[in-house]
């Protein structure tokens, strides 16, 4: 890194948070999506805003680039070090700096771990809504860059829905406000707020948030549906959407995922389904009640051979257990895995489902499909060894074909876990040639040098880690490609 | 207005569709808010997408500035003609192009009329939520410019909570798409639907909509309550609150504003109130039930003097209609009057009523109070006799004065009306330097040449229309200073 840089770096930072040695920098070389690996110039790790800010205009004047990292959860590379660039990390910043249990609202340090957010408002019967299944480990910078959701965001919406206000410092070094604490403030022009969550730190840092808060459910009925056949589960989600109830979760699990999430956690899952329906209702008691009344009834016909209702906090807990785990557990079977992240709408499930069996049988690879139903949001898990010659690059095309159905079928490309590096090339799939320069544009009036996160998001930008990869999948089908 | 650009109009429209006489321009020479007017250079009435494209790329090319403009209710001016600008008058486009039950979808273009949409998608059980008072004029292209709210917006929140994609023209003349027809499809990167909706017209025009449609309520209940003290209607909002229910609207009405609409529509309202809550439940039917039994006894609790429950359609339609019309209705009480539009942070309503009694009292005008209490969203109407000498002048101190309070407790200057033309001056006491340059560099990078609704919502913006009413009342008082 040069010298000029570092130099000025230290005039921030004491040594002991200024990382520039190889073995230091070593854990920063890669986040959740860890087939990408790059070595960053240096780490900084700030105790405060002024540190921050400082650094941000130090980057922007020597047009250095940066990355913002909070705990580096990423799965689609979105905090993968730009070489040469800094790394930001955040963990640090990690206080809870005012709660207002009357106005709901909690203001925080982008480095604070989402779930810690809950435990602090649990005194005051709130709690912070969206819920990623990494809750325990991921913080609310990162959720902001990608606009995160998880099991609960059917009900009450993604992160977005849930930022009322930020003070952010944007790439150029302007420091701003963005929304206020007013559920209505962010109703004026556009929407900066809107603009800055899910824009995967491109424009900039988030110093201080404004979270809006919920009263947390009085009661929670959690229910559990095994059937024979995984399109009978999807069936039951159409059927328990046309009855116009709104359940905070819906999610299935296939066979393969419960039998990842039996071996891994014994979640006491029933043993011979095909496929798995957890429906959680939450609110008010009496409203949780009647809801529960019409929702048996809709289970009922759905035609499951076993439904259990969840007798204690115990027994929830238990079934959430099995589903949160799901992801890591399938490392059990199997010593390598990708996790994919795509979109149907809601009406075509039972189609995506039939069409991803399809695909792997061709692949000849094991497919665990597990998703949050209620938004049509799968997330397969693509199952590979590592070892074998060529089986990464298959995995890799089974993941592009699962992400091309998605598109033709009306979806998206990413339901929550973001483009980062992942899927950059998968863009123009998604979006036209104009739809990018607009974004593009954008990025450019807040930061004309794009030294914030640079090279993530948009295809065709040099980026040395992607070149590991070469071709990517939709490209060697044909379905998109680069000059 | 110039020859040249007259000339190639003519080449998009036939003359009946191409407005250029003085006595048919009259018409569009202001909007909802009548306090101001100018004359455009022309109105042009397209039918369909491709005469808007090439309109728009016409003025992109010639550098004429337009306006958008639907059914022209702006309470803000925000569809007032620029001088020597063009008018693109939307009416005509107002197909209803799709509607999908199952995915709960209705693909709609711009001039198509709020309420419309409701009735067309009434057989499948369902309706459009957004409901400003005007839905049965306002079109939803400006709906999307100004993000409008309504009194049912309290669980369901606003038009942008209901925008799910759209196909626009922006002011260079570029077509794209934003969003998608999924809730989720909206997740990556900025979201440009979030920046294009509220944004008063500035990047473009929507050419196509597709609206998110929610079940139809099977069940409401409509709670009036009367009050001997506006605080305490106020307290019972934060009583509902607090109870952890979550109404579909929750509406106060003072003495005055009663008055009004029991002259105008004899809404049968308890005579004697000094204050009516009206809050309305709405839901599938056992859920309504169960919040109905919880909301009776927080309103037993609150000390209203009188509680009425609708107890048919026709008897809420009742309550309803007195709210819905009281705006106007305040023309019975007073020759002229200003509506104004502000937000509080909803813990301090009861704060704001004591200061905008205050505040009238210094002025000796009569202010009628009706606001979106769930929300903190007032509408003071500001009574004055036109006649008078200095009167309007009077107003408008006072309205300045009003909104002033806003930004102190920490609340906004509009919640739902937008800053069109009357609020650009006081976008500086609620928004920073910086806010505002990003803004405008947004607006530049997607519009360089500003020929899209030149001249509103930012400040320091030449503009004939303004320079009618001088100094802005926050001008007056030392509030804001322009250079």
């Amino acid at each position: 890194m040069n010298h000029p840089f570092i130099q000025a770096l230290q005039q921030i930072y004491p040594a002991e948070r200024l990382l520039t040695r190889d073995v230091q920098l070593l854990p920063y070389e890669s986040d959740g999506l860890t087939a990408f690996q790059t070595k960053p110039g240096a780490v900084a790790l700030p105790v405060d805003e002024d540190e921050i800010i400082s650094t941000v205009r130090l980057c922007h004047q020597m047009e250095v680039p940066f990355v913002a990292r909070g705990s580096g959860t990423s799965l689609s590379g979105g905090s993968l070090p730009i070489a040469d660039g800094l790394i930001i990390g955040l963990n640090r910043m990690n206080r809870i700096k005012r709660i207002d249990p009357r106005g709901r609202i909690a203001v925080v340090e982008p480095g604070v771990i989402n779930l810690h957010i809950t435990h602090a408002v649990e005194p005051y019967g709130l709690y912070y809504a969206p819920d990623p299944s990494s809750q325990s480990i991921c913080t609310i910078g990162g959720n902001i860059a990608f606009n995160s959701g998880g099991a609960h965001c059917l009900k009450y919406g993604m992160t977005s829905n849930h930022v009322l206000g930020m003070k952010v410092v944007l790439a150029d070094g302007t420091v701003t406000q963005f929304g206020s604490e007013s559920l209505d403030g962010v109703g004026i022009g556009p929407d900066l707020v809107g603009l800055f969550v899910g824009s995967e730190g491109l424009f900039g840092i988030a110093l201080e948030i404004t979270l809006r808060l919920m009263p947390a459910p009085q009661l929670y009925r959690t229910v559990l549906a095994a059937y024979d056949n995984l399109g009978r589960a999807g069936d039951a989600v159409s059927m328990v959407v046309a009855s116009g109830l709104l359940p905070g979760a819906m999610e299935i699990m296939d066979r393969l995922s419960i039998k990842a999430a039996e071996a891994a956690v014994a979640a006491g899952y029933p043993p011979d389904a095909e496929a798995l329906l957890i429906v959680e209702l939450e609110g008010e008691a009496l409203q949780v009640e009647a809801e529960f009344a019409q929702l048996q009834g809709v289970i009922e016909e759905s035609g499951a051979f076993e439904v259990r209702v969840a007798q204690s906090e115990e027994e929830r807990a238990r079934i959430w257990k099995g589903r949160k785990s799901a992801f890591s557990a399938v490392g059990r079977l199997s010593p390598d895995f990708i996790v994919q992240d795509g979109v149907v709408p809601r009406s075509r499930l039972g189609e995506a489902l039939q069409e991803i069996d399809a695909i792997k049988s061709k692949y000849g690879l094991d497919v665990a499909n597990v998703f949050h139903a209620g938004d049509g949001n799968l997330h397969p898990l693509i199952l590979y060894d590592g070892r074998e010659a060529g089986a990464l690059e298959r995995a890799e095309a089974l993941a592009g074909e699962i992400l091309a159905m998605c598109v033709d079928l009306g979806g998206s490309i990413t339901g929550e876990h973001g483009i980062g590096m992942e899927k950059r090339d998968y863009m123009p799939a998604m979006f036209s040639d104009q739809e990018l320069e607009i974004m593009m544009a954008l990025r450019r009036a807040i930061d004309p040098k794009e030294i914030a996160n640079r090279g993530k998001m948009f295809p065709g930008v040099e980026a040395p880690a992607l070149q590991q990869h070469g071709l990517h999948p939709l490209e060697k089908q044909g379905v998109i490609s680069r000059e």
